[in-house]
Parts: C-alpha cells; structure tokens; sequence
C-alpha cells in the first residue's frame, strides 16, 4: 500500500515533522511518500489561503494520482479535501475531518486545540461542514503569541499544556490541530486527563483503513468523477486529468 | 456606488445574461460593472471546478479592489466567497447565499430549482455552510438533459417549469439556481405558485444594501483581513494583496 | 417608492429616534411614512406587550396598505412579522429578522446586545422562530438599570459599550437591539473591533430590496393570503380587509 | 381544583365538542369551567387570526384567573399561550404543545393529521417553537374539502382515516389536530395501527398534573411577570392586571 | 388505578424517599406499588451499571405487568426504559424524560442539577436521546464529594443550593437529579428563583396522565411489541413474556 | 494485535459468517478471536434483546479482557456498547458506529440497507445517538419477509438489491445493516452506483485503527472507567471486573 502525504504548505520542515509522527502509527506493510507544495505559503492561515494552497493539491494529486493507492492532505483545514475526493477514484483523508471521525469512538465530545486564534473560525468551519458540531465542544488557544512556525510546539509547550487541561475539562477527547504541532500529543499525553489525537496519525490510519476497504461504486452520488472537461489556463497534468485525457 | 459583477466562467454570454437580468432590479445611481473569468472552466459544474475557479475570482477583486465599492461572485456555489470576504475590506455577494437570505423574509421554506442533477451535491453544501437547513426543502431538477449550457433556459422552459410546479408543492420560495437560467425567473412567473427568486437578483441587491449599510469594524473575528503574507507562485496582484504591499 | 415605518409603541419620540437613524441608509428616491401605535403600550417589552401590540399594527396596515409600497414594524421583536405577511400583499419587515439576516453576509456569528435582561427571552425566540440558532451568539445586557426608556442610548453609553465589547469576542456581527437604542452603532462603531448593525437601518434597506425584487407569486404557501373571512368586535379597517371588503 | 378551558373561536358548537372530549378523561375531583371568545372569528385557521384571537384570550384571563387553578388554550395553534404564561401565575396548556409533549412518552415520532392544508403552515411553526422537529413526522391532511366547521369530524371520517393510516406509517403517535375533529380520536382508535392522540385531552391532562405539580419559583426566567405597566385603549380586566392594579 | 415504582436500585431506603415525594402529588384515587431491584448496585452510577439493572426492571415486569395499569422507573437516567415500552403494553415513565417533559411547558431552558460531575455524561445522554438538546442549558453539580448515598440531599444542602442559584441563571426549570436527593426540591424552592422539579413526582404524573389517556394502537411503529421469541439462560418470567407464553 | 469479535446472538453461523467477512480485510499482523453469546437471543432484533443481550457483551469482556488488545460487538445496533467503553480500559467498536462513521469520508449521506422493516426504530436510533442524524438519508427495507435469520442474504439478495438501488438515489453510501447479511456488499458492489460498506468490515478495521492509535488519556470525562463498586447477583467476572478486585 502506498500513501502520499501532501503537505500543502511550503515549508519542508512541516513535512518532515509531519512524517516523524505519522511513521510512529504506521502498519509495516505501508508505504509513506511525500509532496511539499512548491507554490502557496509557508504556513497556511487563513481561508483564502486554504483556498489558493488548495489548488496546489489537486495539481499534485493529479501528477501522481496514478502511481498511489491513497493521499492524506496534510494541513488541518483539509484544503482541497471534497474537490480531491471528487476529481480522483481514491480514498483521499484530512487531518481535521480525519481527527474528528477518530475521536467519535473514543468520547462523547472532542475539542480543538491550536496555537492562535486566528485559526479558529476556518477550523470552526470544518466542523460544521462535517455536520458534527453536536459533538464539538470548541476551539482553545494559548493568548501567548508563538515567535516561528517552525518551533511552535516547543515554544509553546507550556501554554499549551495548559489550555489542553482546560478542554479536557470540556470535552473528552483533545485534537492538537496544526501540523506545526504534529508530535506534540505523544509528548504530553501523560499530562493531560482525557485522549489526545495527532491528527496526522489519524488521516494516515483513516487511509489505510479505507485502502483495506477498498470501498467501490459511486458512479453517481455526491463524489461521483465529473465528465471529462476543458479547461483554460490550468497545469498540465491537471487539465489533462479534468478533460479525461490518457 | 459601483459594482463589480465577477463571472468565474469563462463564458462572456453568460455574463451578458446576468447582467440583463441584473439591470431590471439596480437603482439608478448604482453603476454596474463586469469581468469575466480568463482562466477555468467555459461553466463551473463540480466542487473542483469552483475551487479552482476560486482562485481567479481571488484574482479578479486584487485587481479591482481599490476602484469598486462591492462585488457580486456570479456563479451559484459562491466560489471564493468567504475567502473573499476575508482578504478584501468591502462588501462581497454571492448568488446563492444572497438568494437564500432574501428568501428567508419572503416565505418559510426555500427550495433550489436547477437544471442538471450534476450540480446538487455542490449546491446543498451551500445550505449547510450557511446554517439554513432548517428552512430548506430540497432541490429540484428536470430528468431532462440540456444541449448547450447557452440556452438551457429556452432548451429547458417546460421541463423547468414543470419542476417549479414541483417545488412549490413543498416550500414557498423557489430559488431558480445557476447563471445559466438567469432571467427564467420572470418569464416564468406567472405561471408558478410560489415566489420565484433569481439569484443575481438578490446577489446585486444585497451588494446595494450592504454598501448604503456601510458595515464598520471586524478588525478581529471571522474575516478579519489577515496580516501581510508572502507567498510563491501567485498572480502578481493577488500576491502584493496577500502581502500587504502598496 | 413609499414605505411606512410603523412605531407598534405609543412613544412619538420612539419614533423620531427611529427615523433620524433610518434615513442615513435611504436611498434618495424613497420616501418614508411613520405611524405611532395609539393603543398600546409606551414601550414593549414583553411576550404579553408584543402580542397586543401586534393587533394595532395589523390596524395600521388594513388602513393604509392600498396606499404604501412596503412597511417596516419598527420594534425589535418583530410583534405582528408573520401574520402581517400572511394577511397583506407587500414586503413586511421587522428590525430583529432584518438585523439577523443581514448579519449572515457580513460574519460567521451574531450577537445581541440589549439593555434590559428582561428582552433576552422574548428576543431569543426570534432567532429560533428563524431557525438561525447555528449562527447565534447570545445575548449580552449590561448589569445597570436605566432611567427613562427615551435616554436609555445616552445613559448607558458605557455599559453598554462594554457590553458591546464582551459580545464581540464571541461574534463578527452585534446587532443593537431594541428600538431606544437606534442610532448608537454609528456613535460607537470605531470603539468595538466588531460589525455593528442598527437595526432599523437594516429592516430599511431589506424593505426598499424586497421592493425592488418584487416578488410574486406565493398564491399558495406559507404566506398566502387567507380567504375573506367575517369577524365579530374587530377595527371596521382590519374587519373589512380580512372579510375581503372592498 | 377548577380548570378554564378557553375557546377562542366565537363558536359556543366547538366549545361543547371540546368539553364532551375532555370529560372522558377528567378526574372526578376536577371541575371544567368554559369560556367562549366574544369577538374574533367563528373558527381561527391562519396565524393573522391567531394573533388576533390571543388578545381574547389574555382578556378572559385577566377576568378569571382570580377564581381558577390552571386554564387551557382550547385551539390546536396554541393562541397567547406563551404570553399568557408570561402574564399570568397558574399553568396554561395549550392543545398543540400538550398533544406533543405526551406523544413524547409514547412512541419516537409524532404527525399531525388535520382537515385542511391551509392549516400546515401556522400548525408546523408549533412544532418548531417547542424545539420538537427532531422527533416530528410531519402534517398530513385529506385532499377532500370539508363543508362546515360543524361537522368536520363527520363529514371527513372516510378521508381522515385514510390520512391517519398514511400517517400511521411515518410516526408512532398521530395527533388529530384541530379543535373541529375533537373525538374523533376515540371513534376511529381501532381502525389506525398507531397512538392516536385527542389534543384537548392532553392539555387538559397535562393542566391537571402541573396543578398538582404546583410549581412555584420562576420570580426569574422566560416566564416571570413583566412589572406592572401603565397601557391605552385596553379592555379594563387586562390593562389593570398588565398595571398590576388590584 | 395501580402504579408500580421500580426502584432499580437495591437500597431499600432509596425507595422509601422516592415514594415520600410521590405521595405529595398522587391523587387520591390511585394506589402506588413499590418494587426495589434484588440484583445488582446498592446506587447505580454508570452506563455500564444501567445498562445491567435494566434487565432487573424488565424482569419485575415480566412478573407484574398483569396486575398494574402502568410503572415507574424511578432511577434518573431510566434505566430500561425504551425496552420497557417496546416489551410491555401499558405505559412506563422515567424520571429523566418525565421530569424534561413536564419541563417544557413551565420555562424555556432546563437544567439538570445532580450531586456528583461522574453522573453528568450518563444523564446528558437522555437529553440527546430525547431529541431535546434545543431546551436543555446544562448539568450543574457541586464541587464538594458526598459521604452516604443515603444523606446526600441533607449533607449537600448548602452546595446543592448554591449549584441551584447558578442554573437558575441559565434556566427557567431547574430538574433535581438523581434518586437520592427526592424530596430536596419541596425543601428549597422558596431560596431558588426558578422552578424545580422532583424527578419522581413528574414520573408518578405522567404515568397517572398516560393511564387517563388510555392510549391504544401501536400495533406497529416504535414500540411495538416484538413477535414471540425463544431465549436462553434468562430469568423465567422474563422468558415466558418475550417468549409470549401464558 | 489481537481482536475479540463477539456476537450478542447466540447462532454460531453467524459468527462464522461475521468472520468470514472480516478476514478478507484483515491486516496479516491482526489474530482475529471469537466468542458467541451462551445466553440470549438466536437473532436480536429489538431494543428489548439488545438490552438484555448487552449483559452477555459486558460479562465476556470482563472475562478476556486482560489477553486482547481490542474488542468488537458484532450486532448492527451496538448492544453495550457505550457501556463496555466505559467499563474497559481497551478500544470497543460497534458494526452500526463504525460503518456510520466509516461513511463520512467516503461520501456526504449514507443510508441503512436492511431485510426487515421491525429493525428499523432500534437502529435509527443509533443514528441518533451518535449525533449523525445531518448526514443520514433513512433507513430502507423490502417489503419482502424472510425465512431463515441463517440465510436471508441469499433468500433475499434481488429484493435488498433492488432497496439499495432506491437508497442510492438517497444516499452516497449505503450500509448492509444487519450480522445475518454481512458479506452481501461485496457481492452486489458491481450492481450498484453508491458505495457499499459492510458493517463488520468497518468495526474490524476501526478497531485496528484504534489500537495503532493506542489512545490514552480519559481518566476523566465521560468513558472513565468507575471507581470499584460492589453488586449483588452478577456473573462473577463480571461482578469482580466492576468491583475491581484482581
């Protein structure tokens, strides 16, 4: 089996902390590859743009979509998320809808975690789009400024701990959204009195789970593959997969 | 008050049908400007399409921006909307949100009317992103397939109205979705027992009230425009936007 | 295009502060009308209030539908909204559905703000009786008492105020609610870092938009008018109008 | 203890239809007083009418509540329930809020059958109004017309069988609304394979438990007493009850 | 009229307290049995503890279903409950549904006050169960531990208090939770300004409510009873009922 | 890895037939044990059997729980499932909840195929219970009857073919409801256009995901295991389990 992480940020450094956690659940018989957008931003905050990174993916998942089994988008608000799942015939997962599918086994209710504010309202979205806000009990964030995306896990470690043990007052299971802080549920687990998700190890487990199913069908439907089309302007490899050209 | 009507198809025939429908409803001292999309799709029609199609809306308003007083995104699923609002300080409308807000003081239960079956799933997800479901009753769409996407209001007139029959057996506002059939709404008026939206319609004249409304603030919550970003790869004039530069 | 602001308090001065507010949005070629309850109460402020109230301003409407375009029910709770709707054949709108419905284009989430915590139950139905509960932030009163009822935008400026900022680090849009305190969103707009919505301004706009769109239709329908029908003890103007008299 | 069941409707006929429902179940230790409404439209059937008949009935209220335990709003859109509870310190059930709070415990899933679908849009806002819609199955009415108000109930047996049974197959629980088809519910029990509900019954059931509950408390909240309150141009009872006048 | 009050607990004076409160409101002319589990939790606490003493109310009923007119089971989060329904053809109440219910038509909001937080996700469940998560404004609980199931109510009575005065603030009904503090709503009422609600007089009223209603059909739909069926290993009454033997 | 799959119901064919499916998704490093119910039900196929045949789960978990790294209750409603999550200190799926979940990311609406109509309540009520009901588009049966629990996927493969076509029109993703029919999606998959997921299928593989996962935490919140409690009349692991003795 042979997933393809696409972090759609620029930054390789998120990529490979990305990794770092996602190999720690992987099955032995899975294969990891990778792609880091070469267009777009450092780091993705905003809705706009997840909207412009978001085109970035479905170019990348249409240069390699032939060659995998499986693609994880790797930045919390899933950009691209439902166009991928429409334009391509493979299981594709995010982090945010995969974390929240996950902790719907484990507690009742699951919060959100982040490390600024700013991020809340397009993290917000994610879960009213995945028609769970039943089960959501909010977004908590540190007030402490982080100084680089780069290190926000560690930089942050103590005000985050701290607003970890206040959503756990709220909610039973805690996801630490953001891939800069992929890694950082293993380091405090033992600190914090309710189940933490990475939910990059999530959107990994969820793909492998849903390559084992091998779900079929869809011909019609919600994600059903749009006919072939023209287009204007657009990557090669991305046009061609939208005309349906070979 | 100028207006800026933004098609993200790329078909300029399109646009000259919205803005005929349009002009019927603008006060005299609003001036109604247009442009058309030069990269995508002739007729977005696909969750993948609208995020692609996205970007050139994105692209179109970092142009414009300094010299509109509001925007109109021209398309039904509202491609770009939020990000829009988000980056840019002045009032953005799109087709459906708007009709289904003008909808809400016009009956109790709205309902789509459209023309291909293709583009339901993408156009529900609009109900849900604006938190209406609860005064949704459904889309409707002929069994008929449309020749050219030019016409399909003509091609299409009776099985249409036949579908609005349908429609408004169920809810008491009938939105008739997608560019292409603007302007069916008042042919067809008379002829349906219900009150029948169309959706630039309602797109311009929200644009019309938010500006003499003149909303101040947000310098925090939902759209708050984010800090200056520099990105790789983008348009010239979405990147100098996106980074803050004069 | 006329439109008939209607004050459903007995309080003339009520209906000054409404008008001065109104018509910084109106557009030039609209023409406002006002009527004053004469029956009543000098200002509503309950369930109970509201529901008597609602019977003048279906009085006033009877008397002078035949010669207005639209009519706007100038007290926030809307009393009368839907079954004036039901009975006349013209835009009807309210300040609380108005404020709302506006709101849904300018933030994710709207809050109250109001100056008596005795308004909260009668206004919380409202966003119910909308179905808009998703977007609902609550409602924030400040904890001083007012004076009079016709200074109350004047000596609670700070409270309320402060109030306004607590509401705006849960919502992107505060609506000012209550008729007394039309006018305070212009005085305070660059003092709270959220979109401020005075709601008679709103129901303005919303009325001269539903006039423009005119809609037809809805011979069937939530809002259809009922069949003539004979009354006993009923105003000889709403007695003739439900009897279908001419 | 002395229950008020208040018609609103000026048709003494439906006031007996109602009484001769009620007593089947009433305890032998609870007296039924009755009131018919003096002004106001022989059978209410739209919410314009509604709002109209609930000045009615606070009006018998203010006159009665010296002398009764708890009153009943005796027609199935619950006309000044909510307001009269405001208003007044003893219990008030309505006919369409008690037919559905008992459904609750019978079965998952509650319809209305009624005898006129002019009737569905003012009866569902009930249901929306209590919070309910989760657990309702819809409105469902006969085809045929009815000739007089009178005999409804017998004139339409054939036709609201059919609709019970059509019901039936929705919801466990069928509530016959509609002050009209009183009893009906007793003599067509064993022809529909569902609970079926008399509305009048519940809300006469449910005065008796809350009179015997004796609530007290609610100096606060959504139902406490408005202060006394000076009005203009009301009937004498009301205005000195709303003045808090002895 | 005979009802039976299942204690499915096996502490005896548990059942004592409830039908102390019970009998407050029980009309004269009904006979109150009592039952208390032989099997299983001295206080049930948990799921896993409900899930097992419901078998011990199924079984008590198997054994006396023939000889009452309806039952109570007197644990708050009603232990059983919809498989009673579904297996026995006489009506059953809870207190947590019963005392929701009667809720509904005292205040807008209700809230649950119980003695210990480990009690607050198993009750919550019942308010998602009964679809009326729209009215409930929360689970308040002391902070203090409690000593004796059996003198909670009179150990915690400052705390419990307290919590009360803090629901009042969120909550127009105020439900005491919780078999072990029966009776405390009688004792604090005149310190609270809500109403309160003692769980197991509801319960008693709903039953006494349903058995006047006299409900028949269900033949289909929810809580039909099942076709006979063959078990193994299960207590002998409780066999011969599913297996509908005589 | 090691997976308990227990049946609630005591026919061994089904268990071979769950297994049977199962395995065909297995990872190769998963042993997959077994345990059918000695007591209960042939078929459960009501709240009241799951109630009861919930015991059965508890008790056989409480004697294996120490050699397994994962349990799975295997009866589409999840007898015992939330409470077996509560008592156990390991990951406990159920074949209703994980193909619920399983759905979300294969599609917007999934529906419930099933082979009997009297099913229909209890497993809606999963629906429910999970907070699903946004993303659920019914349940859908024929109106077939069957003839043996232990081979009703064959009897009735062309009628449930032909329900699943009609839920496909509904729905993204269509469950095969139900223990005695796993197996049946893999065999209609190619003659239907919606994806089919079997609901064993869904549990075996979101167990494993969990135990990858290897979640920790939630010594608080809602799925806390109980503080040891003594009981009366429990099997004795069970009885030893709860109490926490060694």
């Amino acid at each position: 089996m042979r997933l393809l992480l696409i972090n759609p940020n620029t930054t390789r450094d998120l990529t490979d902390r990305l990794v770092a956690s996602a190999v720690r659940v992987l099955p032995s018989d899975v294969e990891l590859l990778t792609a880091t957008a070469s267009t777009g931003f450092s780091y993705i905050s905003s809705r706009a743009e997840a909207q412009i990174a978001a085109v970035g993916v479905l170019e990348v998942l249409a240069e390699q979509t032939r060659s995998i089994d499986a693609a994880i988008i790797a930045a919390f608000g899933d950009p691209g998320l439902h166009a991928a799942r429409e334009l391509f015939d493979l299981p594709v997962t995010g982090m945010s809808e995969a974390a929240m599918i996950m902790s719907l086994s484990l507690g009742e209710r699951f919060a959100f975690v982040t490390f600024s504010p700013r991020l809340g309202p397009w993290y917000a979205e994610q879960v009213a789009r995945a028609g769970l806000s039943a089960r959501f009990a909010g977004i908590f964030t540190p007030e402490e400024m982080f100084g680089s995306i780069a290190s926000v896990a560690e930089d942050l470690r103590s005000p985050l701990l701290r607003v970890c043990l206040r959503a756990a007052s709220e909610a039973d299971v805690v996801i630490l959204a953001g891939a800069p802080i992929a890694g950082l549920a293993a380091d405090i687990a033992g600190e914090v009195p309710a189940i933490l998700i990475d939910p990059i190890q999530a959107a990994v487990l969820q793909a492998v789970a849903l390559c084992r199913l091998a779900p079929k069908g869809a011909d019609s439907g919600s994600f059903a593959r749009p006919p072939g089309k023209d287009s204007t302007g657009l990557p090669d490899a991305l046009a061609s997969w939208i005309a349906r050209r070979p």
